[in-house]
C-alpha cells in the first residue's frame, strides 16, 4: 500500500471534509459559524423556558487574502450555562449522547458550535474563548480553548475564575475565523430575520464589522414548551442499537427491557410482544444469541401492535406563535397558518406546521417565497433540492385560484427529533416520503383557506366595482329624471345604493 | 447537563448518521453498498492497469419485514489483492492517509467498503467475508470480520489461509445486509450501464438475486494511466494542515520544507517566496511560533508565482475511451468528444471531458439525457443540485440549432484530486465556480460542434428532398419530351441527376 494508515478522530474527519459540514468556502464558512453558535444559544435559553437574548458582534481584525478577511464573532446569550467541568468537552470535543435517547434540538450530528470553533482555529490558529456562568453561584468561569484536531481533544491555554456581582447567568462564545463577509452579509441578515420570523420570542441583536446595528424585537414572552427527551421508537431499532441497549442495560429479563429502553412500550405491549416473537419474558437480554438478536429486530419492525410514537416530546411553535413571528416579519394582507397532527417516519414523530401569507408587505417576486424551516432553524440554501420546493411546484395551484405572480409567502415548519437533512451543513431536508405526504396535505389545506379568501376578495372587488358604477351613475340618473318628471326635490339615492351592497358593508 | 457525553469514532459517527453516508432507506442502501464495493474493485485493478474483471452476485437469503429482504452480496475483482495484515484494517476501521498527499480515487472520505460492511452488519449482524491474494504467493488469506463500531476496530471472527494453487490474484468480497431489491433494481441496473460506459476496458457480469445474467462486455484494453500521488498545493493549505506538515517534517530549513511538502515548489520558487513572506531560508519550521504560521499560510496563498496545479497526477479518460464507452452503450448517429486543458479549485487539479451524442440509438425523452461522472463513478441522483444540470438549463441551445426534443445525450466526466462532493453519500458535484466555467466552457465547444453537424445534416436532408424530387420526375420529363420531339430514345439524365447532386455524393 502506498501510504501508511492511522485511525480518524471524528474532529478530523470533519477537519478534512469541512465541505460536507457547511464550511464549503470563505463566505458560506461564516454564515455557518454564525448560525451554529447562535443556535446553540437559543437552545440553552429555551431548555430553561427564558426567552433568549442574543447578542451577537462580528468585529473586522485584520485583512487575510484578496477576498477574504480576519473577523472575531463575539455571541454572548442568557441561557442557562454551563458548569466549568462541562466547557471544555462542550467546545473542543466531537462529542454523542451515550443514552440512546432522543430530542427535538436545533443542533444535530454532534457537531454545533465545534465546527465553528474548529474553522476558526484552522484559519486563525487563535484560541477561542467561553465565558459562562450557570447563574445559581457568584463565580464567572472563563477558559481559552483550542481544539486538538487529531485527537478530538480540547487543549485548555487558559483558566479563570471571576467574581459574578450580578449574578449573571448566560455564555459568551468568542473567537476569531476567515470570511468574506461582504458576501456572506445578505445571507447572514436574511439568517437573523428568518430566526427572529419563527422565534418571535426572542431578542437578537447584531453588530455587523462596520458597526451597524440590527435589532429584532420580540413581539411575545409567550414560549412553546421546551422538547423533552424520548425513548427509540421499536420501529427505528437496528441490530446494533439493540446491542448496545443490552450491552449497557440494567435489566434482567425482556419485559422490563422492552418497558425501560422503547417508547410507550408497557406491561401489556411488552407481553404480546414476546408472546408474537417467541420470547420467554423472563429470559435475560444479555444472554441472547446472536441470530436470536437479529431476529428481535426483525420483529421489532414487524409487530404491528406498537402505539406510534407520541408526539408529546415534540416542541413545535404553535399557531399563535407561528402567526405573531410570519406577521410581525411580513405584515401581509392576509394569513393562515396550521398546524397538523403528528406523523411519523422511521420511528420518529414528527409535525408540520404551515403558514400562506397574502399581499400586505409580502413582496411579489414572479413566484411564491418560501420560508423553510426545521427545528425553528431557518434553510437558506438549495431550496430547489428541499421536499417542500418539490411539493409546492408540483401542486396544482389554479385549483384554489392561486398563481405564482401573486404576492404569496409560504412558510413551513417542521419539527421532529430526528430532522431528515441530506447533508451535515443542514442546508435542505431529504425526500421522504412520510413527510413529503404531510407537507403535501398541509399545503392543501392551507391553500384552500388562500382560496377561499381570494374568491372572496374577487367578490369584494367585483361588488366594490359595481357600487362604484352605481355611486357614479346613479346621483345623474336620479338628477335626470328629477329633470324629466319635472321635480324640484333629487330622490335620495343612499338607501337605494345601500339596497344594492351585498359585501361591502362587513368591510365597512 | 441532562445526558452523559461521551466520545465517538468515526465509524460511531457514520453509523448514528447513515443517512449522511447515502444510507437513507432501504433500497437506497443497497444501491449504496453495491457501489462502494465495486468502485473499491475498479479501483485495485487499474492500480495495476489490469483490465478489470468483476463478477457482484446478489443472492436471496431470507424474508425481512414487508418492503425488505435479506441479500448476500459477492463481489469478486482481479485486483492487486491486499496483503493480509492489512485486511482487517482495510474493511474494519474507518482510516486515513497520514502522509498528506493527494490523489484522484474513486473512493473518497476514507469510508468506501467500510460503510457498506457496517450497513450490512447492523441490520443482519452478520460477519463479513473477505478473501484476497497479492497473486506473488501460493497462500490466500481468508478472514471473517466484524466492525466494533464504537471503537471504530475490527473484529476478527476466524483467519484461514488457503493454497493458491492457480496463482490467483484478488479479492473476495462477501457479506449479507438488508435492502428493498425491487426498488433499487432500476437504479442498479444502471449503475452497471453506467460504469461500463465510462470504463470500457472492465468486464463487468452481475447476477440478480433472481439468477438473470447481466455482462457488460469490454470494447478495448487499452487503459488510461493510473493516477498518481501528488503533493498539496500552497493554494490549498490551512494552518492546521502546516502545523501537521511542521510536526512530522524531517526537512531543518524552510526551503527543503516548502520543496518537500508542496507541490511544484523548487529551489528558485521557494527563495522567492521566502523573499516574499520575509523569513530566513535556513529557519527550522519547527522553530515557526503560532503567529509566524498563520501569516506564513496567508502568504502561501497570497503569493502569485507559484506554479498552477499540474494536472499530470490525474487520469482522465481520454477522448479514445470516451468515445468507445458512449459508442458501445447508445450507439449514436454523431458523437463528438473533447477533453479540456487542466485547471484548478482552491489548489485542486481538475480536468473536463465532454461528450455529445446525437440520433442512433440515443433515446428521445423530450429533454436531454444527462450523464454525470466524477473519478468514473456514475452519479445517479439528485440531477438537479448538480451543477452540470444547472449549466446545461441555462444554455442558450437554440444558437447551436439543438432543442430538447431531439436525441441528444450529454456525457460530463470531471476528474480530480479533490472531487466537490456536496454529501458523503457522492450524489452530486455542488456548484464551485471554477468548475462549474469550465463544464460551461466545454459545453458550448462541444455544442458548437453538434451545432456544425445539424446545420451539415439539414442540407443534406434538403438535397436529398431535392433529388428525390428530381428522381422522381427528371425520368417522366425526359419520357414525355421524347414523345413530344417524336424520339425513339430516351435521353440519359443519370449524368444529369449526378450533376445535380451537391451533397449527396460524400454521404454514398
Amino acid at each position: 500500500m502506498a501510504q501508511t494508515f492511522e485511525e480518524i478522530s471524528a474532529s478530523d474527519f470533519f477537519y478534512r471534509n469541512r465541505d460536507i459540514a457547511g464550511f464549503t468556502n470563505p463566505s458560506r464558512a461564516i454564515f455557518v459559524a454564525i448560525r451554529e453558535i447562535v443556535e446553540n444559544s437559543l437552545d440553552a435559553a429555551e431548555s430553561q423556558k427564558i426567552p433568549p437574548e442574543i447578542f451577537i458582534r462580528l468585529s473586522f481584525e485584520s485583512e487575510a487574502t484578496k477576498d477574504t478577511q480576519i473577523y472575531k464573532l463575539h455571541v454572548e446569550d442568557n441561557g442557562c450555562g454551563i458548569p466549568p467541568r462541562f466547557i471544555p468537552s462542550a467546545f473542543g470535543q466531537i462529542l454523542y449522547g451515550s443514552k440512546y435517547k432522543l430530542k427535538q434540538t436545533r443542533g444535530t450530528f454532534g457537531l454545533g458550535g465545534k465546527m465553528s470553533l474548529l474553522y476558526g482555529q484552522v484559519t486563525t490558529h487563535q484560541a477561542a474563548t467561553i465565558t459562562s456562568s450557570t447563574g445559581d453561584t457568584n463565580k464567572i468561569y472563563q477558559f481559552k480553548l483550542m481544539i486538538d484536531i487529531q485527537r478530538n481533544r480540547p487543549i485548555i491555554i487558559d483558566r479563570k475564575v471571576l467574581i459574578n456581582k450580578d449574578g449573571w447567568r448566560g455564555t459568551i462564545v468568542e473567537f476569531s475565523l476567515e470570511g468574506d463577509y461582504l458576501r456572506a452579509m445578505p445571507k447572514i441578515l436574511e439568517y437573523f430575520k428568518q430566526t427572529a420570523m419563527v422565534n418571535p420570542y426572542a431578542n437578537l441583536t447584531f453588530v455587523d464589522p462596520k458597526g451597524r446595528l440590527y435589532k429584532f424585537t420580540r413581539v411575545t414572552t409567550i414560549m412553546p414548551e421546551p422538547p423533552k427527551e424520548t425513548l427509540p421508537h421499536p420501529y427505528g431499532v437496528d441490530v446494533e442499537l439493540l446491542q448496545r441497549l443490552i450491552a449497557i442495560t440494567e435489566c434482567t429479563n425482556m419485559t422490563d427491557f422492552l418497558r425501560r429502553h422503547f417508547h410507550r412500550v408497557g406491561e401489556i405491549t411488552a407481553q404480546k410482544f414476546l408472546e408474537f416473537s417467541g420470547l420467554t419474558p423472563s429470559k435475560n437480554p444479555k444472554k441472547l444469541a446472536h441470530e436470536e438478536i437479529v431476529k428481535l429486530t426483525q420483529n421489532l419492525k414487524k409487530f404491528k401492535d406498537f402505539l406510534p410514537p407520541d408526539a408529546s416530546c415534540l416542541s413545535p411553535l404553535g399557531e399563535e406563535l407561528l402567526r405573531a413571528g410570519i406577521t410581525k416579519e411580513l405584515n401581509p394582507e392576509y394569513l393562515v397558518v396550521h398546524q397538523r397532527k403528528p406523523s411519523t417516519y422511521g420511528g420518529h414523530p414528527f409535525i408540520v406546521e404551515m403558514g400562506i401569507a397574502y399581499g400586505g408587505g409580502v413582496p411579489k417576486t414572479g413566484s411564491f417565497v418560501i420560508y423553510r424551516f426545521a427545528n425553528r432553524i431557518p434553510l437558506l440554501y438549495d431550496e430547489a433540492s428541499d421536499v417542500s420546493f418539490r411539493v409546492i411546484g408540483s401542486m396544482n395551484w389554479r385549483r384554489y385560484k392561486v398563481s405564482p405572480d401573486m404576492p404569496i409567502a409560504i412558510v413551513v415548519h417542521l419539527c421532529s427529533t430526528k430532522v431528515p437533512y441530506k447533508t451535515v451543513g443542514k442546508e435542505f431536508l431529504a425526500d421522504r416520503a412520510e413527510i413529503r405526504r404531510e407537507i403535501a396535505n398541509e399545503l392543501r389545506e392551507v391553500a384552500r383557506q388562500l382560496g377561499h379568501f381570494l374568491t372572496r376578495q374577487e367578490h369584494v372587488d367585483r361588488e366594490k366595482k359595481r357600487i362604484s358604477i352605481f355611486s357614479k351613475y346613479l346621483p345623474r340618473i336620479a338628477q335626470f329624471a328629477a329633470i324629466l318628471a319635472q321635480r324640484e326635490r333629487i330622490p335620495d339615492i343612499e338607501k337605494l345604493l345601500k339596497s344594492v351592497q351585498k359585501y361591502g358593508a362587513e368591510e365597512e
